[in-house]
């Protein structure tokens, strides 16, 4: 039987899983392949640590070079993530000709276009599919399945990290500082969270999908990025008196006028699909022009779901290796990261309607005259709670408003939080009217 | 620019939705696939109704014959539906070496084996994206995004019109025979919708997605299949009051000791994804081995979702034939279709929680005989509901019982059916207690 030979730089969680997934399943793959997937060399700086999975130690080596440089090598899988030194491994290997799978969403979120226009060249595939969504095959659902679809919109919950801090928060009535510490403790959050909370990976992985799914180049410092480290509990519980839940949304638009590609707090309504995606589940919505809503759900995160990911392009790529037909897909991404003749909207010239909650000091007049600011910047009311007591001795004001231009809205933010009655920066939500 | 030549067998509904889809996207795929998508020939009996797109009239006819010995058509696309002359028409495209994209559910659930035989000794791709879950890319996601994983269990909503019947019914409070009726007008049902209402067209899709899940030939007539024609508002109201939907689901199992393939209405808790999908909407929710539980939603049915599951088709086939690297994927479900090597479980085998409504005398004793009856047969009863009057002076009594057997239930029904204070046949739901 025909073999197909791997080297897999990085033996990490998802490292471990790939070579997991390979151990269980080499016998059915190679069934369908009709050739042997065989991991032949491993490399990571710690080749010590013992792991789960039977890989005889001549196959590991502390030098990337070894697989970098071995001809026999067909297809390099690149799961050390981060920028450097993963961007040059991956250019050498396309260098060299070799087909790569990465599951690297901050590299190609970055890089993509260096690292693709090398693919086209050389004719060589680049594999991404665990960079987004973990075990939810969503790039190919974007590059295969909609492939005629003009998509108009995408709403994902892409990072299970802020979405379980978020889910526990309202389920179990905790603050966000408790429920952080909790996640890190269990594994769910890392030490040093912040890529997760504030939004940054998630803008990773929208700048991916947004790229795919609009065909022109859409770079991650394009996208309009807030966290989450500001949501409370009592947001949370006035969301849902309102009919809505709060979720970290990737959100990316296709309108006449430009794109829109953000990353915030988003209040959706209940009884949207969405809002059932709980905990450290992720999922996609998109809209296609042709197909309406879709939606794409599972797990967004975890060693073997990412695995799965990351093998479902070693196969794929295993077979046009075997079939001499390897460079047939990279150029469509290409294609979309060359062009970039869609403008992308600046965040203040978006229209929302807005879940704002002010903390003023409980005192005569203080409505009056947030309502007042608000409407001389043209921002209509449509609906106010006020109840109970806030920190600090102030109280919570909510106010949901009616659809209103951004820059208007933060004109008159930034008025009213110079108001001394104020007493601390007012938290602003966009809110989605998705279908149900 | 290369051209790759089409050929279209049926312009109905969805035919044309194709060409509809092709005439709006033809510029943007042609970029992408480096060849322009040329519908050469459209063959249907009925070639004069205007359709709301522009063929010249020279491209119609009414001779299949035309399109299958055109050597220049490369695409043949049947949809036309039904067993034959589809069948026929598709042998012999595949003979003549050209590529096919179908959405014929039947004839793939029925004659599958001998289409994949034909295409596999050809080298030709066989698409059929189509055939199950309309606009949802559910093929490929099974096929490729999750080819690592030894799936454990599918559950879909694959039927719009039952779905939509389920889903009216107990949102308007209406009966199975009004709604149906409403269903028809709108055109949601077909004038004989024993096809979607008995389960049939469910039982032919969960045929193809179990054979390339589980990697085995399951044939549509080895599904046991119940439709929703006996499902009541008062079912609906009941199982809502215990906290489930009521869905017509195709469930497909991997167990230890063989495959459960079957179509039937199904108690699912309200708290899980697949209860929320309402309407004529589909879902498929598959828990993979790596993956965990995924969800892929989407319009199960109408002219453009389909269409643009037929042209995610056309444009993969299309590249594979521009890279002479057609016949890659089909002998994967070749080789599921030649193997039986799963025992599919007989339904008296399987086990499962039940719901139950009895139609009653209001008598004494009813209670305490029916109860008797399924003791004596090993069912334990969990909760029993019984309030006001059925029909016919009869009363409905709802027993929802702990996990039985099949066998168990089915002797003990047929005993309780028979006695005389029974005025009806019992209404037995399955009940599957997925995870939330």
């Amino acid at each position: 039987m025909k073999r197909i030979n791997l080297g897999l730089i990085g033996w990490g969680t998802i490292g471990v899983g790939v070579t997991k997934v390979l151990e269980q399943t080499s016998t059915s793959l190679a069934e369908r392949l009709g050739a042997e997937l065989y991991i032949k060399r491993i490399a990571d700086l710690d080749i010590t640590t013992p792991r789960d999975v039977s890989i005889p130690k001549d196959r590991l080596t502390q030098n990337a070079e070894d697989i970098l440089s071995d001809p026999e090598i067909q297809i390099v899988i690149e799961l050390i993530g981060g920028i450097e030194p993963a961007r040059q491994f991956i250019l050498d290997a396309i260098g060299a000709g070799k087909q790569v799978v990465t599951a690297n969403k901050a590299l190609l979120a970055e890089h993509g276009f260096e690292i693709f226009e090398s693919a086209r060249v050389k004719k060589v595939d680049v594999g991404f599919e665990a960079s987004v969504g973990g075990g939810i095959p969503i790039i190919r659902a974007i590059t295969e399945g909609l492939v005629s679809n003009r998509i108009k919109s995408i709403y994902g919950i892409i990072n299970g990290t802020a979405n379980y801090i978020l889910t526990r928060m309202y389920e179990e009535k905790k603050d966000f500082e408790e429920v952080l510490a909790e996640a890190q403790k269990l594994g769910y959050a890392e030490a040093d969270p912040s890529y997760d909370i504030r939004g940054i990976d998630t803008a990773h992985k929208l700048a991916i999908l947004s790229t795919l799914a609009f065909g022109t180049g859409v770079r991650s410092d394009q996208i309009y990025t807030e966290g989450i480290e500001r949501i409370s509990l009592l947001d949370l519980s006035f969301a849902a008196e309102l009919g809505y839940k709060i979720k970290l949304l990737a959100l990316a638009k296709n309108d006449q006028d430009g794109l829109e590609v953000r990353v915030h707090p988003t209040m959706i309504p209940q009884d949207n699909m969405l809002a059932s995606v709980d905990g450290v589940y992720n999922a996609i919505y998109i809209i296609g022009g042709f197909t309406g809503p879709t939606m794409f759900y599972g797990q967004g995160a975890g060693q073997l779901p990412t695995a799965s990911a990351v093998m479902s392009n070693i196969v794929e790529i295993a077979r046009n290796v075997l079939h001499s037909s390897t460079g047939m897909i990279t150029p469509v991404v290409h294609k979309a990261l060359e062009s970039n003749d869609k403008p992308i909207k600046d965040i203040r010239r978006i229209r929302s309607d807005y879940y704002l909650r002010f903390s003023a000091m409980d005192r005569p007049g203080v409505l009056s005259a947030i309502s007042g600011i608000l409407g001389k910047h043209n921002i209509s009311i449509s609906s106010v709670i006020q109840k109970g007591r806030g920190e600090k001795g102030g109280v919570p004001i909510i106010m949901m408003t009616h659809e209103a231009q951004e820059s208007d809205l933060q004109s008159a933010l930034s008025e009213i939080d110079c108001m001394p009655m104020v007493l601390d920066k007012t938290l602003c939500i966009r809110i989605e009217n998705l279908p149900s």
